[in-house]
């Protein structure tokens, strides 16, 4: 272990020496910056992306539109290969076309709520009393059978809304980042995935009864409560979107404020009345979900067959416009292709940029994409494409700037990052090379047939606390000065992998343990 | 000035010394202690003037429940004299029947908003175009006239809702409160009152004619940002409450994100569409305003016709339910009444609240019964009731403990205070006496006629960054274990002016400079 840490640390110390090793197109980078820092069109992009667009659940007609958009601004740019690529089956789109709920008794006031995806409309503006229920376990369904029928149902949780003594936003502190440097005690994304899916798959199990329960006992309207604070709120999935699934019925994620002011008043023997209206629609007409690829084509005759891959997911939740989850990921990308194509540069192998689709879902987009044309991470049978691909970049962690990045355990990458990043001092602050992993997006699926896939150390500025899922992540969620810098470096490591002799080192194929 | 700094050093090395000047009731202050921080009504009663009444903009039917509330509730404990007192002529109540707006095009979201205070309804449910206007100076209504009639009209201004760095919550260190005992280089509340008044009635004049032009040209809706971020939005006045005024055109302030999203749309040539519906009522079949009192009768015969008076305002701004502006304050000043009433202590003088109404207009409530009980401040002609009041004591500042007492230029109650604080150490940390002033609320009216009238210092908290004022000033806001605090050394520092020889020392009055 001990080298790993004395390398690392030699490496810092000695960035111009070993910055020798990789051959570095310093004009390259000089044009680049200034395209990125002083010519951005990081803003104009993001806003079509989520002003424009709107919320981008997979398979919502805001989806298409982003996607379409993207499609049609890469073609502009002269792009080629542009198009939606379907990966595989995903399900029903969704979204909401009306989105109501007040108070009105003991008196009127209007209540911050989303619909939860995928769920049901009422039967138009419905209003009444509020039922307290208490589910916790399938036998707490018995309790109440009989007893909802036209009931405004409220099953709100427990959550800590008092006063938040920490910031919302940070950044990296130098001390953190030099933890991170360490060999891994901690592996973001190396984590119990099985165990994790495992409480997931038996929470949506136990979710479909309970909704198959309401929908039995027609209940008027469910509300529950979701953690956040201030007007901010983290919103879900309520339903299933396979085709021909049972529609739920209509369901609000609400600011916990309101729910825990219904609960006290419920406590007192003070009824509570709402009035509530939910249209949502559902289309199913095609099921496929699509991913959003484009390139610029490789031009050296011996490397134009290999690909750089750089993505993001474009799909988000319902509630806001998915600004840092992840319209930032794929603005940054976008971006990133529009710096090297507006230069002139001409790549030696050609770059593609994938806006992935079903991320939220379970990385569904990318995943079947990694199948599609790499190769079976299940049985571990490789195509050919395999062969050709030298690395692909993933950005999903919010609206912060690129600090580093996380080797996902491929050693062989470290000293080819640590030579790129000694040409970006002025752009990244203390540049952190990690060995650790990090999960939860688009990168894994490239990692696990032993492709190099790789996230970035990012600040994670408002991700956890006010952005990620929530209701109010909009545009202005969004740091640009923090994209803009995302976007620089994603070109010039981009532009950088295109251009070096040999692909981005991989790690040996992963050992199929094999499940059958 | 030194000497005041040295006293104030040596004090707090002699705090036992000094606390012998002052007789301390050891056996009450155990008492009371026990009872506000072991079995404390706060919760109930804050719940009760938030959660049940609603919100309480002056002269509403939510004042008018917290209120009634608050009269039953004194009345339950035993307490006397308890009566609405009426201080003069208010205006018009108002509140919010229905309130709903959505963006319809480019796509559907509902967006947070709330109507501006006073402001008049909607036709039924509006919809149409947003057109942005930019209206400065009153040579900028010229461009619009004639162009306005049924248009839903934005006029946005900018606010920063980039993350914030910085806490939301927050409390004073060490430092900052050492800093507070220093003779005052700043004070609160002895500002350029008049200064800033001018501004105001600048503002409300402004406003009053954008309000008459915006009605004579018809417009359906008006649409404004205003300053928050993460769904939290400070809120505010839109209309004249004068009895007779016209009804202004309907209005909605709006989470800063939403406006800025709609004039980027807009600046792409996108055109937004609305749809949305307030309806609001106004009550005029009384425009008295109205304070709720209630006492602790004394119990000595030489001194019962002394009052010792405590209070805080009772109405709010209508957009929350006014949690820490000012349910705190209030819950605190009647759960210190509760405190010493159900430990059955005799105090030797009245022990009197007030729940001040008018407040957020312009401290109406309290400045009228100073006027009406104690003096007139412009003639500085004195009643007989100004001999008999020993202090006032408010809280205005929000759910945060209190730290110490601004003493208002009143040097002689320093060594008051600091003998009680010094019974108090276990409850307040570092207890605080600066000399300064603090403004802007109800305990103005009695120092304007030489009564003493003292604010405490309070912890922060989140009152500057998410709640007064603010859609989501609500119960969650409240930290009880501060209001406990609060309440317990109110209720100390009250019984203990009840018992003391003298009334409290006073300054002296104030001469009249003489506007006429």
């Amino acid at each position: 272990m001990k080298p790993v840490i004395t390398f690392c640390v030699l490496f810092f110390g000695l960035t111009f020496f070993l910055a020798g090793q990789e051959k570095i197109d310093y004009d390259a980078i000089a044009k680049m910056k200034s395209e990125g820092m002083e010519n951005s069109q990081i803003e104009m992009i993001a806003s079509y992306l989520t002003d424009v667009s709107g919320p981008r659940l997979t398979n919502s007609p805001g989806l298409m539109r982003a996607s379409e958009w993207a499609v049609e601004e890469m073609k502009k740019w002269g792009l080629k290969n542009v198009a939606l690529e379907p990966w595989g089956e995903f399900g029903k789109g969704w979204q909401v076309d009306k989105s109501y709920v007040a108070m009105t008794e003991p008196y009127y006031m209007p209540f911050i709520a989303v619909p939860k995806a995928w769920t049901g409309s009422t039967s138009g503006l419905v209003s009444g009393e509020v039922m307290l229920v208490d589910i916790q376990t399938e036998e707490d369904l018995e309790k109440y059978r009989g007893k909802l029928n036209g009931k405004i149902v409220l099953v709100a949780d427990d959550y800590d809304v008092t006063a938040t003594f920490e910031a919302d936003g940070n950044r990296y502190t130098d001390e953190e980042l030099k933890e991170m440097e360490k060999y891994p005690s901690q592996n973001g994304g190396s984590g119990d995935y099985s165990a994790r899916y495992a409480r997931y798959r038996a929470m949506r199990e136990f979710r479909n009864k309970v909704n198959d329960f309401m929908a039995s006992e027609n209940a008027a309207l469910i509300i529950s409560a979701r953690r956040g604070r201030h007007g901010t709120f983290f919103t879900s999935n309520g339903a299933s979107y396979a085709p021909g699934s049972e529609v739920a019925t209509a369901e609000f994620e609400m600011a916990p404020e309101y729910t825990n002011m219904m609960k006290r008043l419920l406590a007192k023997g003070i009824p509570v009345k709402l009035e509530a209206e939910i249209r949502t629609s559902f289309y199913e007409d095609d099921i496929k979900g699509y991913n959003v690829i484009g390139e610029i084509p490789g031009t050296d005759k011996n490397l134009k067959d290999e690909v750089v891959m750089i993505g993001g997911h474009l799909d988000s939740w319902h509630a806001g416009t998915g600004a840092t989850d992840n319209a930032s990921g794929c603005a940054v990308m976008l971006e990133a292709l529009r710096i090297i194509k507006t230069l002139g540069l001409q790549p030696k192998r050609t770059i593609r940029v994938a806006l992935w689709t079903g991320e939220e879902q379970g990385i569904h987009g990318s995943r079947n994409y990694v199948k599609n044309h790499f190769g079976d991470s299940e049985t571990m049978a490789l195509k050919p494409e395999h062969e050709k691909l030298s690395a692909y970049y993933n950005i999903d962690n919010g609206t912060g700037r690129i600090r580093g990045v996380y080797l996902q355990g491929n050693e062989g990458a470290r000293p080819v990052f640590a030579s790129w990043f000694s040409a970006m001092s002025d752009i990244i602050e203390t540049p952190t090379i990690t060995i650790r992993n990090t999960g939860g997006t688009d990168h894994l699926g490239f990692d696990a047939v032993g492709l190099p896939g790789f996230q970035f150390i990012q600040d994670e500025v408002e991700y956890n606390t006010r952005t990620h899922h929530t209701n109010m992540d909009v545009y202005d969620r969004l740091e640009i000065d923090d994209l803009k810098q995302m976007a620089t470096v994603i070109a010039i490591i981009t532009y950088h992998t295109a251009q070096r002799p040999e692909k981005m080192p991989r790690e040996s194929i992963p050992v199929v343990t094999g499940s059958n």
